[in-house]
């Protein structure tokens, strides 16, 4: 038996729903092909990732097994199509792939069973399981965390088409979380409850340009932009460029930004990183569905 | 030319959407008969209130005169219905009831330029404008603002029944405020947001279980229950006795409980209250309408 599953990229801590809100896209993804074996192998290409117990896909695969008690291996050849470190929640689709590609070989279609051991491999990666990257991956679309433990999910109908721009720096997700203040103002607070609400009404509604005057956060961007210098002078162009909003993606470095003309965002956004000495490429992209769907 | 008006008690600060989330309920009420006359005259019955210039009623429609460089004057008959220092958004319904009398009298439909009256009023009367007593009162329903300054208002089309209860102690605005910290911890701002935004896809779905779950709040409730000592024993028999969820309305003392045998819930709730030494009353609402509506 041979199973293929495909988990796609997902745009997390997305405008004001930092830790809350994310969003599958259609592209990139990772891809697992999985196959019965008498121990676990993982087989890689694309994006170079850790081999053995050290790589996500198949730490996650192993885990789901431990978790059902249940002894043998598999084969996972993954093709790595998120650059790690992105920010695109490449170690949770590793996960999500991982893990669900080890659940249909074993016939096994517990979601909430599935999503443990997905998030155990993503807290292996990163230090902490990121539900708001792990869950959409998983389902598809717009999700809300409403909490990680019990882990309680809303579903968000929104279909958004967006443009991802990715310069070639690291942001390593430990450095961003821990540039983060374990104190914030109760006003940023304030205004990012006013702007997530707002954000999920404009999304059910597509509202374009009021999502994309909603693309914004007081709680972990202000901070964050320490590592992120251009971040303000990319936004600049970008609104001037006609984008409606712009944010940034997971710990970033990559960037998501709606409007009309999203290939002409991109370009500009493109031709200012290269200005600015970084290279950079960019793509249009749009809320896409989920490894399980 | 004689003008009714009447402007809705509100449920602001609702569960997790401090400063934003804020809903009309169809009872109690203020009620203004706005007449002209040479000069500003109020006269007030039910609850007493301050007179002349202090009271909230005449200084809004006075504004709104102001603003619009009208000379004149004219007479407001003010039947209070909604007990001062509530927590129901008194003030604020006195308020939108002003603005929009004196609107009406003058022929004036301007929203925005109402609201901005009104909320002079509010703000004489509570130290600070309150956009999300008064803009539920004025339009009715649910409402979420987005922000102040411009004021940006989102509807969430919710009908909701729920019950009231007013214990007899009163909790001073400016003082709930004051007990306010300045800094809260970021998780607690990430728990808020998660809440909220579930709290408004509950809210569209009708999820009565879920709204209540989710009608709690990390960034003004816990320090604020020490004005409301009683507030955790409260929240104990309401939950107990089936209530889904409980929240604080405004900054208190009233209460907003949701659940399916509202009654009963409040009649316990009272009881509670007696046996705590302190008066209380209780009435089943819903969503209402606002003063403009």
């Amino acid at each position: 038996m041979r199973i293929k599953v495909r988990a796609p990229a997902t745009i997390a801590n997305f405008g004001p729903g930092f830790d809350v809100f994310g969003m599958a896209i259609d592209k990139p993804f990772d891809e697992v092909v999985v196959e019965e074996f008498n121990e676990f192998e993982i087989i890689s290409s694309g994006y170079p990732v850790p081999n053995g117990e050290d790589n996500i896909a198949l730490f996650s695969a192993k885990t789901l097994f431990k978790m059902l008690n249940i002894e043998g291996g598999l084969r996972i050849k993954l093709k790595k199509g998120i650059r790690p470190k992105s920010g695109l929640g490449s170690s949770g689709a590793s996960a999500v792939a991982g893990a669900l590609g080890a659940a249909k070989l074993l016939g096994v279609s517990n979601d909430e069973l599935i999503l443990k051991a997905a998030m155990k491999g993503e807290e292996k990666a990163s230090g902490e399981p990121h539900p708001d990257n792990v869950v959409p991956s998983y389902y598809g679309g717009f999700t809300v965390i409403e909490s990680k433990s019990p882990l309680r999910v809303h579903f968000v109908d929104a279909k958004l088409r967006g443009v991802v721009v990715l310069p070639e720096v690291e942001i390593p997700t430990a450095k961003a979380r821990k540039i983060l203040p374990s104190m914030v103002p109760l006003k940023d607070a304030v205004k990012n409850i006013a702007m997530a609400s707002s954000l999920i009404l404009a999304l059910k509604e597509g509202d374009l340009e009021t999502i994309g005057r909603l693309l914004d956060d007081n709680l972990a961007l202000p901070y964050r932009k320490k590592l992120m210098p251009w971040f303000d002078e990319i936004r600049r162009v970008a609104l001037e460029t006609g984008a409606y909003g712009i944010t940034v993606s997971g710990s970033g470095p990559a960037l998501f930004a709606i409007g009309e003309n999203l290939k002409d965002i991109g370009k500009t956004i493109v031709e200012k990183f290269e200005e600015l000495g970084i290279k950079a490429e960019y793509w249009v992209t749009k809320t896409g569905r989920g490894a399980k769907t």
